[in-house]
């Protein structure tokens, strides 16, 4: 039974009356959906946020004077350390060999900047095979689990899988996966779930109404995997499984390397409860976060919060002070999850983004040409503060990070750069295994792609498929002494060469 | 008159005779015009270049066992040398108020690859002013001219700008400056000359026929350079204008520094012969040429001939071994240039590229689908061998190095990314001078880019002209404490924002 006298009560006390004005030209049905939406609000808690948020007040204030770089020895690196890979990566297999080790995909992104109205983990950059980013990331569990297997041992080697979605994405991606019968996973290590929303204010903190009978509202930022871990009951779940150490990663970075069996060694060999990988950033102005310490806390600077002289500030040895960057792949021990979850997550602050909210005025609703409130968001990263032990893996951006952030046609990050990214490190694979390409005139190219382009654009695409190898391993006997032509995609079988598209766009082809 | 009989001997004792092989269906002009053509070719040494050459047996063989990094001592840094630069930048402006310096400017590259028919220096990148590359660089060299003039003092701050062409751009080159006024400096110190040409092979050695009457040429490479100053008399001109140093770089960096007082500056104070500004190569197998030493000898090594090993090779610091990345600005001494040309010229090694060379077959022009032949070139920077004192210049790429290679839609070296690249430094520029922009929301950007994108692109275009700051000086009194939105042209008067463009291509617009 609706509590209306209750409810407007509580909107009083909290200066959000407004979000009443409409009831009078309600239908019963929409009035119930009101009474529902806004029931589900902690009022006193939205105000607060928008309180400590302090969104009239943002100067760009620097965080300069508080930063220091990580120490060096909690920085581990793939190229320096590469003695210790070997070890690394045996340490790793063992773990997810007795099936300690999951991953933990954040995918509630709307994808607005790509362009699509489905979720970017669905998109198709336009490889050989078609693949969509999901299939990319299943694949390589697939294939990871079946070394595990053959290394170590044993048949424990399943690597769950839960997928943070939001409302924008969960219905989609649930069918998704149904669609294509779980890529090969079994259905049961396949766990999604749904991150929160927060309403969306305008710049004096009042809540926007989307429709007359609808509170405007966004997900709470990828930092809201803390709260929905929790509630979803994925941690227990976790435990229930034996799982203590999760990969967590973005579901746009066509690069990532699934339950990296090196990173996981090398977190495990540094005893850490969370870890990062990061990327050497390597001039002043590149725009990427950097993990730095701050009062003793560990954290990450967006680049738009430091200042030129700390941004230029080098080393004797001439690399730059701060040059961790962040790339959003990030391993954390359960227990450290666990406690950031029960304990921590309500000192998690908001940020703010300034967006165009469709909203109600006058009983119409309007898309706004300029920024009119704001969504309130959490970060992953922001967790890392309450790390007891936090360790780095440097790894190289070129076989790692390429996210795809803008529709084709953007000077980055675009599905143009995510396919040319991956062709390039299965190019260079292939190289390493033995093989070698041959132009068009039949001449053998060098390990470098020639006139600074990337392989896929200057020569033609590449594709190992995942299912084939993981990350250049077993390639030998297939490509050693061999010379290719483009295209080339090395699969387990014709059909995953010849299957049509999934999806027709992408194609930001050159 | 024609000496047919000697001719035809010289071609039977050099194997060449299949280039009369049409002689007798010519007209009696086209005879004439096959007799000049070939009369100029001394065969003997086109033969010695082919046998040196050893076009077939070119495996890609690894210079690696030889390879060292320069010398600590002998490289300097914009970033690290930080305190050193206002002193290095007052030595240049001293030499260049003297008139001890010049720019000469390598141009005679066909665009074949950004598909123009004409020089790449008339390209418009699509900035606010539509200028040409040409232009720029002029308009850098009128505002540095000023500049040394009032911080020096007297009236000899004149940088002479000697232009090399080929026979492909040389005709255009001289009729764009003549119809634009030289761009505001003295005709008389702008001094355009020609490269050679050097007979296409095919892969026998066999000097290819373009027509039935006429030889298959390419210009030398812009190592060609030392023959033509020699013989075009700028080497006498350079010593008759009193010029000591001598900046070397190519037509496609849009972000060229012309006749730059800092790279002067460092260069006097080393005492160098010989000097080239560097770029920090940032991981294994990023594509830029590597500057080093072998067997004692400076050189420059391509990417395409090092193997992963080297390449990956780290320093303690987790810089890599080989890191000097060549740009293709060097700096060097009159005597030293003097020296090369008229003693080493012909130590210089010839290059070979494999092509599709339009070739005529059984009477008919054949353009070939691939590649049938060679063409022969030297490399500017093969005359570092020469040199007694070397030194190395690290400089930051984003401010210095933005090369246009291919046409609109490659995903990298294009029109859009030159672009980008000088709206970027022009952008940092302004900040630094005080200057704020805001976006269309009203809200102060921040340094860096949002969204890891240029400004040019996530906002709009901002462009200084070369005639307000040289590289970002006398922007304060512009900009301090100024609020600027996008587009924003600050040029020195309306003319200059407002005239028309000069060209109707470029448009790589997103």
């Amino acid at each position: 039974m609706a509590d209306w006298d209750g409810l407007r009560s509580r909107l009083e006390q909290c200066d959000q009356s407004h979000l009443l004005q409409y009831l009078d030209k309600l239908t019963p049905e929409q009035a119930d959906k009101l009474y529902l939406d806004l029931n589900g609000i902690d009022f006193e808690k939205a105000n607060q946020y928008f309180q400590k948020c302090n969104v009239n007040n943002q100067t760009c204030e620097k965080k300069d004077s508080c930063l220091e770089p990580l120490e060096k020895d909690s920085i581990g690196s793939t190229t320096r350390d590469a003695a210790k890979l070997v070890d690394w990566e045996r340490i790793g297999m063992t773990q997810i060999s007795e099936g300690k080790v999951a991953c933990l995909l954040l995918a509630g992104g709307q994808g607005t900047r790509l362009g699509v109205n489905y979720p970017k983990g669905m998109y198709n950059v336009g490889l050989l095979s078609h693949k969509s980013l999901y299939q990319l990331q299943a694949e390589r569990i697939v294939k990871l689990q079946q070394l595990a297997c053959k290394q170590c041992g044993g048949d424990k080697a399943v690597i769950p899988w839960y997928i943070m979605t939001s409302e924008h994405t969960k219905e989609q991606t649930v069918q998704f996966f149904s669609d294509h019968a779980y890529f090969g996973l079994h259905k049961d290590n396949i766990m999604i779930f749904e991150q929160n929303t927060l309403p969306c204010l305008d710049f004096n903190g009042k809540i926007l109404l989307d429709q007359s009978y609808r509170v405007a509202r966004s997900p709470d930022g990828n930092g809201g995997v803390y709260a929905a871990l929790h509630q979803s009951g994925i941690l227990d779940d976790m435990k229930r499984r034996g799982v203590t150490l999760v990969h967590v990663y973005g579901v746009d970075n066509i690069l990532v390397k699934m339950a990296d069996p090196v990173f996981t060694g090398f977190c495990v060999e540094k005893g850490a409860d969370c870890c990062a990988k990061v990327v050497k950033k390597t001039y002043p102005t590149e725009p990427v976060g950097l993990l730095c310490k701050c009062e003793g806390k560990y954290q990450v600077v967006e680049y738009s919060e430091i200042s030129m002289e700390t941004a230029s500030k080098r080393t004797p040895d001439g690399n730059l002070v701060f040059n961790a960057g962040n790339i959003c792949i990030h391993l954390f021990a359960v227990d450290f999850l666990q406690s950031v979850c029960c304990s921590h997550e309500h000192e998690l602050i908001h940020h703010v983004a300034k967006k165009k909210i469709p909203y109600m005025v006058d009983g119409t609703r309007v898309v706004p040409q300029s920024a009119n409130g704001i969504k309130l968001e959490k970060f992953v990263f922001d967790a890392f503060q309450f790390s007891k032990s936090f360790a780095a893996l440097e790894v190289l951006r070129e076989d790692e990070f390429s996210p795809l952030k803008n529709g084709p046609g953007a000077d980055r990050d675009c599905p143009h750069t995510s396919r040319a990214a991956l062709c390039d490190l299965h190019y260079r694979q292939i190289m390493k295994a033995g093989g070698r390409f041959l132009d068009d005139e039949d001449t053998e190219l060098p390990l470098i792609p020639r006139r600074r382009q990337s392989v896929a654009t200057s020569q033609g695409l590449c594709e190992v498929s995942p299912l084939v190898s993981y990350c250049g391993e077993g390639l030998e006997e297939l490509c050693a002494g061999k010379r290719f032509k483009f295209p080339l995609h090395l699969s387990t079988d014709e059909k995953e060469t010849q299957q049509p598209p999934m999806k027709k766009h992408c194609l930001d082809t050159n």
